[in-house]
């Protein structure tokens, strides 16, 4: 039996793109002691993966080419040596861009099909969801009526935050980087205002969108934006740094005036979502309610087929994708 | 009667010289209505106060020559048209660098003698004592067992800072600008270790006194020594940024490194001490006992008339007093 894979064709410099990668056939893998077969069903498309390749995303050694591609994926147990899971198990975790994986048995968590749409299992209630919703919950706690900013404001992350803070009661403000993408954050996802950053007005109308400051900011891009709103963060703001979407293309290096940070009394955090995989229950506890009575939506980006993989990551890393950047690779199970 | 003040004689230019001030005589200065009016006794120079000259210090306007100069002053009032204060009260707050000096009563705050030394209510009982167990006790809470890393370590907010933590039984580090400093540190302050950074392998100095990371970094100086605590801080450490000594002379921007930021999930929070006025008998309640029983120590760097401030005060922006920089103004009551 064979398998597919996309593995790095080159390596890559600056801006992907899809001839840094080829599609590939391989041999069924096989599992081992502890590890499991898994049919994959979605993949999710991450900016850290731009980072593993190159080897400067914590825990990932830089990947040369014929080297498999990370990244998150939900799919179906189909044979199992791992004592936790059987076959027919809807499992998602880190393993690779291919219509079949191996993985641990242990790195992976068991899906409950119940809480949401399977492919949200890659994105808000995923590890997207869970980064968005431990800076809202875990770091910054926003009140009600404080007024938060986000970046890549439809991304899962952007989207978990900006949602769980408008049911909390929050004024809620995003940041995209088109007409339409703003369009979709206020009438799909309830922002009071999403702010293009290309406009070269972009700073003004943020300090009309949020005219007496920021009282938090979930950082997904740095660059730019950052900057701006942090210039924009009222006293005693906080900011959570998540991403560096801007610096992951370029690895150019980021930074936060010292003397601002003092005059504002800036709480600044950083997050690193691994930190909280000991929450997923009490996570999805929060999210799956609001995503089943629909005051939390979904907005996924979705291409057909593994092929299209490198197609797909190439638009997310230039911020052409809408939403969850998704690739189905196998059909959901009936 | 004549009192004498300093004033301002040319505008300051980098780092202050003594040409930068002169003595004058001017006529006793009278209280109005709500004002009362103070013999001076101690003078405390701060950094701030060369921001406060150039305008830069949150609530001062930049001073011209002929202004007098903003300061920290204890002194006994000799004259009240303010209701809560009357003569032989010894107040502090800010005033100016003068013999004698006329202030709103509702701008200071009575001071108890019993809490100790009466020099110490423009030091470590006084702004810059409260700036450091703000630091300590109100953000960064560190716990016994952190390492703790203390800039500008004999100054009264360092010394604070590091008394406080070493008591709540945390190791504790100071960076100083001279072997001599270091030497007080360790000696008459406790500090576990001190570093000279001005030493070439400073950098490797502090790994070796702070092997395992620092917990809680308190931030006097920013520059090169915020910038090598940074990138030693532990996982999950904390950053105050309170001062900012290497910017004061230069007028120099200082930054924090993002990425190092996410990845350390360094928890960043700006200090202003004006923030934690209504804290005062809190603080006094926590340190004066500490000083009483000895376990908290003072160093104080005197001088000795008012003519002498000029050059106290070019001497602390050159780093070069060992302690809380004082001037002698007038007698203390007996």
């Amino acid at each position: 039996m064979v398998s597919h894979r996309i593995e790095l064709a080159s390596e890559v410099s600056g801006v992907p793109v899809p001839e840094n990668f080829r599609l590939a056939e391989a041999p069924m893998p096989e599992p081992g002691a502890g590890q499991v077969l898994v049919r994959s069903i979605w993949l999710g498309l991450d900016p850290y993966i731009r980072g593993a390749i190159a080897g400067s995303h914590m825990g990932h050694g830089k990947r040369a080419p014929g080297d498999p591609v990370p990244g998150r994926v939900l799919g179906e147990v189909i044979e199992s040596r791992h004592a936790g899971l059987v076959a027919g198990d809807l499992v998602e975790g880190e393993m690779i861009w291919a219509t079949h994986c191996v993985a641990d048995g242990a790195s992976l968590r068991k899906v409950d099909p119940a809480l949401g749409p399977l492919s949200a299992a890659v994105g808000v209630l995923g590890m997207p969801g869970l980064t968005g919703w431990a800076s809202c919950f875990e770091l910054a706690r926003p009140e009600a009526g404080d007024t938060v900013l986000v970046s890549a404001a439809l991304g899962p992350v952007g989207s978990t935050v900006g949602q769980l803070s408008r049911i909390r009661g929050c004024k809620v403000i995003g940041t995209a980087g088109s007409a339409e993408k703003c369009r979709l954050a206020v009438e799909r996802l309830g922002y009071d205002a999403c702010v293009n950053y290309k406009d070269p007005d972009f700073a003004d109308q943020l300090k009309a969108a949020a005219p007496n400051g920021i009282d938090y900011y979930h950082d997904n891009v740095g660059g730019l934006v950052l900057q701006t709103a942090f210039s924009q963060l009222a006293l005693y703001g906080t900011v959570v740094l998540c991403g560096l979407m801007t610096s992951y293309n370029t690895g150019e290096a980021q930074s936060l005036p010292v003397g601002m940070s003092v005059g504002k009394r800036a709480n600044i955090k950083g997050l690193v979502v691994y930190d909280f995989y000991d929450r997923w229950a009490r996570f999805h506890a929060r999210v799956a309610p609001f995503i089943a009575d629909g005051r939390f939506r979904l907005i996924e980006d979705r291409a057909e087929g593994l092929a299209a993989a490198p197609q797909q990551f190439c638009r997310l890393m230039r911020g052409e994708n809408v939403g969850k950047a998704l690739v189905s690779v196998g059909a959901e199970p009936a």
